[in-house]
C-alpha cells in the first residue's frame, strides 16, 4: 500500500465518489472472475432441466456414465443437496460429493464462437467434466465462474456428456471455515447457463463514476476482452448510455485492435445526475456492442450515481446527507431449499426487508446471488457484502491464495452495483480455537494484505470487518461485538456499550445484535413475576427500574422488548452511523443442535419459511413509512392469569395514536412516544374475560387509519406438572394436515409454559414435512406455550402420527 | 518367470509339496506387509474400547480434536461404519470418510523398544495421525498393516491423541472395483492392537516345508527382522518345534548378527509327519525366541505338513489321495455388523460350514481376517483365498502398484496357513464395461504379471482365477462361469456344461453355482401345475422328463431342487476336482435393490444372520458325516391345495432309510438313492388333512436313529386377488416383538402365493430392527407366501406399526 493511500484512509473523513453497475462481462475460464450478461444478445439459455443428481462419492467422471448404481434422480437447477438435511435433528448435514449429469445440446451460432458454462455459484468446490475430460475447476461456494467448453467432444446429436462434481467436504484450505456457525452447503445452488459468444467478446465491463453532491458526475467505461485465440482483427464498438428515464445521455463509436487487460472505452459527463439512494434508487444503463466478422455481442449494464462518506466517530453520509443505516442481515437459506432459494422467494424476502423499513443489509457471510444484488440496487438497500473469511484463521499458502481469489472475484463481479458500499473482509477472526495455520502470517498481517488488495481493486468503496479486536484498526469501517441482553450484559446497558466503543473505532458501525426466540413462544412475565409491574407501569417505568435480565427466555416477548429497547436508543444518538440486527430470517447451522428447533439459529425476525414473528412488527413500528399497527400475540392462542388480573397488552405502531378495544369496549387511546419503553407507550394493562377475548387496535396518522385484531382465550385455571401429551388435527387443506401436540396436567389442564422437547413420528401412508427448520416443520422441537404443530402430507390412505416426550406415554393420532 | 518355472507349470501334473503356518511376524511400517504374533511375549493389547467415531468428512486431524460438532459417539472396535446402512432399502450405503479418535496410553516396557499399531484390516484406505502428524497410511481394505508410533508425541500421562481416518469413497485406483457386487465397507472392522517389541525383533517368520506322501518332511524356518535403528549387536535365537501332540521334535540355538531381508534360521526333518487334512487337521508349532540387551521377543507360529497335487483335467489330490472339493464361499458380512463380524459369530459360521460337510471354502472376494484362516486350519477347510482384483480392469500405474502390494501382502501374511491351497488372482475380469484404464496393459498382460509375482513369492501353491475367458490359460487353476438353472440354461444341463469346459482347462474347478431364494418362500409347484406329476413320480421321474425351467421363482423349493440336482451330478464324475457353491450366507451388495430383500444377494444357504434356510440341509444330506434328517418346510406354516389332493413331501437325509409319519400314521419307508431326484428318493406324495398336520421323519443308519418333525396347516380354501393387509403380533420375548403382516382376499382368505412388496413404518416409542438384510429384518420386503415378519424393539411405552403396499390401505398395529 503506498503512502498516499494510507494517508487518504487516515484522514478524518473518507470521501469516496463512486457508482457502479452490475458487472455483466464474460469470464472465459475459471481463473477469470467475472459474471455474464444474461440480457445480452449473446445467445444464452438456462440449464435448469434435464439433470440427474446423485449424492455419493464416485471415482471420477467415468463412473458417472458407466457405473450401475441407484441414487440417481431427476433434479432441477438451482439445486442444493442439503435442501432436506440442513437441519435434520438426528444427522449432521451431509458434506461430501454430489454429482450432476446431463446431456446438453451445444450449438454455437457464431463462427469460431466460444461456448461457455456460466455458474452463478456452486458449493463448495466444483469440477466440470465432459465425458472423462476435466474442463475446469472452481474453489469457492459464492463466486460466479465460467468454464469454456468450446473444445468439448460432442456426439452426433451435438450433445455433450456433462457431469459436474460439487464437493462440500470439510477442508482447511478453503473458506468459509468449518468452524462457521452456518452450513457450508453443497450443490449447483445458483443458476447455471450456457452462453455463446463470438470468438472475441467482452468479458468484463466496469462503469466507473465520480460523483460529488451538487456537481456533474464524471463517468468512464472500461472493458476487458475474452479473446482466447488472440484474434488480431479490429473490432467495432458502440457505446450508449441511458438515464433512469430512458433518455440517451451518451453515444460513441470506436474501431479498436483487440487489447489485453482492462481498457477505457469511453468517458462522459452526466450534468444533472439523478442520484441513487434508498428513497430514490435510480439506475442508469450502459450498452456496449462489439462487432467483428466473428459476430456481434451486446452487453447491457446498469449502474448508479451516488456519493458516500463516513464521518470519523460519526454518521454515514449519502449524497452529502446523513443517512442512518437501519440494517438487518441475510443468509442465503430457506426452508426446503437451503441455499437454492427460488427467485420468487428471494424477491419476496428482499421486499419484506424493505417494507420493514430497512435501508441497509449485510450479506452474511458471503457474496450472494446476482439477483440479490440486483434487488438491492432496485429497492435501495445499502449493502455490506462480505468475503467469507470467518473464524478461519490464516491457513497455508493454498488457503491464502484461495481467499485472495475470492476477494478479487467478489469485487470484480459486483463492482457495478451502486447498492454496495462496504466490502467486508470477513467476520470473527478472533474466534477461540481457530485453525493455527502454518504460522507464516498472523491474522492482522493477512487482513492487511486483503485490505490492500481490496483498495487496489476498488479504491471507491470502504472495506469493513466485524469482530477482530487485534486488527480493528486495519479496515476502513469496523464493528466490534456488542450483544447486550443476549450473549452478554443487559439490554438496558446498550447505549453505554456503544459509547464505550465509539472512540476506539474511527468509523464505527454496529453489526449484529438481537436475540434468539422460539417462534410462537410467548411469555406473560418474561422477567418473572416480581418485575411485571415495571413493564405495566406505563410512562412511570424508568429504565433504571427495569429488570436486569442477562439472557432471555427464548420467548418472542423478550426478543421484542430487546428490539424495542435497542431501536429506542438508536433514535437518540445523532453521532451513530447505524447498525444491522442479526438476522432477518432464521437459518440453519451445523451447531446449535440443542436449540428449541435443532440446528436452527432462531434470531430471525421471520421464520425460515418467511413466516413473520412478532419482532418484525417492532422494527416496522420504528422504521416503516407506511402506517401500520400490530397487536402483539397473533400466534398466542391462550393467555393466562388469575380471574380479573390485569394483563399487559403490547401494541406496535408507527402512527401518532392508537386506540385499543377489548371485546368491543375501548380501553383508551395512547400517543406514541418512542422513548416510553416498552411499545413506545402503546401498552395497556387490562383484565381479560375468562374464555374468549377479542382485542382490536385502531391507529391513526393524519387521515390514515389502520387496524389490527387478535382473538385468544384467557385461561384462569392454573396447571400442575405436565402429565400427558395430546395430539389433534388442527387444520387441513387438500392433502396437507396440520397436527398439534399439547401437554396437559393430570386434570387435563393445558400447561401453558411447558417447554418439553417432543419428537414426532409417523406410520402409514403420510409423510412428515420435517427438517424445515420452522416452528411447524421440525420432527424434534421444544414446545412453545405447551404446544407444537407439524405439517403432514397425508396420502389417500390413513397414517398414524405419534408425539413423544420423556417421562410420559406417546400420543397417537390417526389422520386420513 | 524363468523357463524352468514355466515348464514346471506346463507339466501335466503339478506336484507341490508344501506346508505353512500363519505368519505372525511384525511389520514395522505400512510399507511392510506382515502380521503380528498375538500370542508372543511381546507386550500387546487390543485397542477395542475408549473410541469415539464420527462418519463425516473432516478437514484433517486438527479438526478432529478442535472442531465442535455433533456426530461423535462411542464405539467398540472392531467397527464397520456401514453396520446399519449396508442394505438400507432407500439409501445407498455410505461411502466416504469415517473418523475414529481415542486417547491411548503408550508405555513401552522395552528400553528403546518400538511401539506399533497393528491393524487386522480396515476399509478401504486408512490414515493414522497422532495429534496433527500423519504416522502412516495403508491402501487396501483386507490386508494387515502396522504403523510405528514410537516417535509419536505423548502428553504428561503418557497418552497419545490418536485419530484414524478410514475412507471408503469410490476410487478407481484401488481394488476391489466400484463395479463389485458386494459392499466396499468402511471402518476399522478387524482387531486393532498396540504391540511393544524390542529395538530389534522378528518381523516375519515363515516355515517352509517339503512333503511327499510316505516320506519324511523337510522343513526350514526363515525370518526377517525389524530393526529400524540398524542395531548391530549380536542377537541370541532359540528355535523349538513341537508336534501336534506337543512332543518336541526340534530345538536349536544360534547367535547371529542382525541381518537384512529374509534369512534361514534352521532346518529340520520330521521323520513321521502327521499330515494335515480335512479329516485330520494336525498343526505343528514353531517358537522362535530373540534375545538381546534390548529385551526378549517370543514368536509362536503354527504350521502344517501336507502335499497337494492337481491332475490335469482331473481331480485334486491331498497327501497322495484324491479329495473331492466340496466347497462353499464366504463374504465377511453379517446382519447388524457388516464387515465387523464378531469373533464368536465367525467361529459359529465356520463351524456350521464344516458341519454341513464342506471341506473347501473360497474367501470371496478378498483376504479375510486372521481368525478365519486360523479356523480353516483348525477345522480342516481347504482355502481358495483371493486378491480382490474383481471387475476392475487394469487401471493406471498407481492402481497396478496397489494391486501388486495387496497380492504380496496376502501371500506374505497368510503364507504359513496349511489350509490355503489356492492363491486366487481375482474374479470376473471379463465383466462388461469395466474401467478401460490407461490402455498400457491388457487384462491378460496384467494377470500374467500377478501370476509371476505370486509364484515368485510362493512357488509352493497354485494360483487360480474365476471367469476371465481371454486369460483362462494363465492361472494354474481356472474356473469358468457355469450357472445352469439360474443365470443361464437349465439345471438339468449342468453335467453337459461341465463336460464342455473340462477339456478347455488344464486344472478345472467349478467356482460359483446356486440360486437366489427368498427365505421362508415355498412353492407347492415351483414349475407350474403341469409339471407337478414329474416331481411326485418317485423313481419314475426321469431327468429328461423334467421341466425346462431357466430361472427360478426365488422360492427355497426351487433352490433346493437345483442344489439337489447339482450335488447328485457331482457325485458321479470321478474326473471332477470339485466346486464351491455360491454362497454360504446371504450378504449385502450396493446392487440388487429390486431383490425381495433389497440390496441382499439371497443365494445363501443361511440368512445374513446365520438362520438356516432349507438348502443347508440339502447339502448336509450329501456331504455330512453325522446322520441327519430334515423335512422340507420348517418355515412353511401353511401349505395349500384341494381337499384330499396328494401333495409332495420332500425329506433330506444322509441315512440309509427314512420312514415318514403323517399325523402319527406311517406313510412308508424309503431308501436313499442319491441318483433318484429329487430328495435322493426320500419323497412322499400324500394327501394332508384340512387344517393342522404333523409330519415326522425317522431316519436310520445302522444303529443310529435321527428324527425331524414339522407342524403346519393345510389350507383348502382357494383365494382370490389380494385385497387387504393384516398386521398381528406373532411373538414376544422381553422387549423384542415380532410382528407379521399377511395379505388376504376380500373374504379374508390368506393369499399364500402373494409377493407384494411391503414397507413397514413405526410411530411411537419402539424401533424397527431393520436394515438387517434378513427375512425378518427389512422394512421393505417382498411377501413370502403372502406374509412377512419384522422384529421390533418395543420400549416401555406403546408404538404403532404400519405395513403398506401399493393399491390397498395400510395395516396398523399397536404394540406395547
Amino acid at each position: 500500500m503506498d503512502t498516499s493511500r494510507r494517508d487518504f484512509l487516515k484522514s478524518s473523513t473518507i470521501l469516496l465518489g463512486t457508482s457502479a453497475t452490475q458487472c455483466l462481462g464474460l469470464a472465459p475460464s475459471i481463473s477469470r472472475l467475472s459474471g455474464i450478461d444474461a440480457g445480452s444478445s449473446a445467445s444464452a439459455r438456462f440449464l435448469d432441466t434435464g439433470w440427474e443428481f446423485n449424492r455419493q462419492s464416485f471415482g471420477g467422471p467415468w463412473e458417472i456414465w458407466n457405473l450401475q448404481t441407484d441414487g440417481w434422480h431427476a433434479v432441477q437447477l438451482p439445486h442444493c443437496f442439503n435442501h432436506y438435511d440442513a437441519c435434520d435433528p438426528d444427522t449432521p448435514a451431509y458434506r461430501g460429493q454430489g454429482w450432476y449429469r446431463a446431456k446438453i445440446k451445444v450449438v454455437n451460432p457464431y463462427p469460431d464462437g466460444r461456448s461457455l458454462l456460466h455458474f452463478g455459484g456452486a458449493g463448495q468446490r466444483t469440477t466440470v467434466y465432459v465425458g472423462s475430460t476435466e474442463m475446469g475447476h472452481n474453489t469457492g461456494g459464492y463466486n460466479e465462474f465460467v468454464v469454456d467448453i468450446t473444445d468439448a467432444q460432442k456426439n452426433s446429436d451435438d450433445e455433450i456428456l456433462l457431469s459436474i462434481l460439487c464437493d462440500n467436504s470439510r477442508d482447511l484450505q478453503t473458506i468459509p471455515s468449518d468452524v462457521s456457525d452456518f452450513n457450508l452447503y453443497g450443490g449447483i445452488y445458483r443458476h447455471l447457463r450456457i452462453v455463446y459468444v463470438p470468438a472475441v467478446s467482452i468479458e468484463l465491463l466496469h462503469i466507473k463514476t465520480d460523483v460529488a453532491p451538487g456537481q456533474p458526475a464524471q463517468c468512464s467505461v472500461e472493458a476487458r476482452l475474452y479473446n482466447p485465440r488472440s484474434i488480431a482483427e479490429a473490432i467495432d464498438l458502440e457505446i450508449s448510455v441511458a438515464a433512469p428515464d430512458g433518455a440517451a445521455i451518451h453515444r460513441g463509436i470506436a474501431q479498436l485492435q483487440p487489447w489485453q487487460g482492462s481498457r477505457e472505452l469511453a468517458r462522459f459527463v452526466v450534468s444533472r445526475p439523478q442520484l441513487w439512494s434508498p428513497s430514490a434508487p435510480s439506475l442508469y444503463q450502459c450498452q456496449v456492442t462489439v462487432r467483428s466478422r466473428y459476430g456481434e455481442q451486446n452487453c447491457l449494464q446498469r449502474f448508479g450515481l451516488r456519493h458516500i462518506e463516513f464521518v470519523e466517530h460519526g454518521p454515514f453520509m449519502l449524497n452529502g446527507e446523513k443517512l442512518f443505516l437501519r440494517g438487518t442481515q441475510r443468509h442465503e437459506d430457506h426452508a426446503g431449499y437451503a441455499a437454492a432459494v427460488p427467485d420468487d422467494i428471494t424477491r419476496q424476502e428482499l421486499q419484506m426487508i424493505r417494507e420493514m423499513g430497512a435501508n441497509f443489509i449485510r450479506l452474511a457471510h458471503y457474496p450472494q446471488s446476482a439477483l440479490v444484488l440486483d434487488l438491492c440496487d432496485e429497492l435501495g438497500l445499502i449493502v455490506w457484502e462480505e468475503l467469507p473469511w470467518c473464524r478461519a484463521g490464516v491457513g497455508d499458502q493454498q488457503m491464502r491464495t484461495n481467499t485472495r481469489y475470492l476477494l478479487q472475484a467478489m469485487i470484480e463481479q459486483h463492482y457495478n452495483h451502486p447498492s454496495i458500499v462496504f466490502w467486508s473482509l470477513g467476520n470473527e477472526e478472533d474466534w477461540p480455537n481457530i485453525y493455527p495455520g502454518d504460522g507464516q502470517l498472523t491474522v492482522p498481517e493477512f487482513m492487511q494484505q486483503l485490505q490492500d488488495l481490496a483498495h487496489t481493486l476498488d479504491p471507491s468503496r470502504f472495506t469493513s470487518f466485524r469482530r477482530c479486536a487485534p486488527a480493528q484498526t486495519i479496515p476502513d469501517v469496523y464493528s466490534p461485538s456488542i450483544w447486550m441482553g443476549w450473549y452478554s450484559g443487559r439490554y438496558q446497558e446498550y447505549e453505554q456499550a456503544l459509547l464505550d466503543h465509539r472512540d476506539k473505532t474511527r468509523h464505527f458501525l454496529h453489526m449484529e445484535w438481537g436475540a434468539d426466540c422460539h417462534a410462537r413462544r410467548h411469555a406473560e412475565q418474561p422477567y418473572g413475576e416480581a418485575y411485571a409491574p415495571f413493564l405495566s407501569a406505563g410512562s412511570e417505568a424508568q429504565p433504571s427500574k427495569l429488570p436486569l435480565v442477562k439472557y432471555g427466555d427464548w420467548s418472542e416477548t423478550y426478543a421484542c422488548d430487546l428490539y424495542d429497547w435497542y431501536l429506542k436508543v438508536q433514535e437518540t444518538l445523532p453521532w451513530f452511523a447505524g447498525s444491522a440486527q442479526w438476522i432477518f430470517k432464521d437459518f440453519s447451522t451445523p451447531e446449535r443442535i440443542e436449540n428449541p428447533i435443532p440446528r436452527v439459529n432462531q434470531k430471525g425476525l421471520v421464520e425460515r419459511d418467511l413466516t413473520k414473528k412478532e419482532g418484525y412488527f417492532v422494527f416496522q413500528s420504528y422504521w416503516a413509512e407506511q402506517p401500520m399497527v400490530h397487536i402483539y400475540g397473533h400466534s398466542w392462542p391462550i393467555r393466562w392469569g388469575k380471574p380479573g388480573e390485569p394483563r399487559l397488552v403490547r401494541v406496535y405502531s408507527n402512527c401518532d395514536s392508537t386506540e385499543l378495544f377489548l371485546n368491543g369496549k375501548s380501553c383508551d387511546t395512547r400517543k406514541r412516544n418512542s422513548q416510553d419503553f416498552p411499545c413506545a407507550g402503546l401498552r395497556w394493562t387490562i383484565p381479560f374475560a375468562a374464555g374468549a377475548n377479542v382485542l382490536r387496535a385502531v391507529a391513526r396518522r393524519g387521515s390514515a387509519t389502520v387496524t389490527d385484531q387478535v382473538t385468544f382465550s384467557y385461561q384462569t385455571t392454573p396447571w400442575e406438572a405436565p402429565a400427558e401429551l395430546k395430539l389433534v388435527e388442527k387444520s387441513r387443506s387438500s392433502e396437507l394436515v396440520i397436527v398439534e401436540v399439547t401437554i396437559v396436567d393430570q386434570h387435563g389442564t393445558p400447561c401453558l409454559e411447558a417447554r418439553n422437547r417432543v419428537r414426532f413420528r409417523i406410520a402409514g401412508a403420510g409423510r412428515l414435512n420435517d427438517n424445515m427448520g420452522t416452528s411447524t416443520g421440525s420432527r424434534v422441537i421444544e414446545l412453545y406455550n405447551g404446544r407444537a404443530a407439524l405439517s403432514i402430507s397425508s396420502g389417500r390412505e390413513p397414517s398414524i402420527i405419534s408425539a413423544e416426550t420423556d417421562g410420559m406415554p406417546p400420543a397417537f393420532l390417526q389422520v386420513t
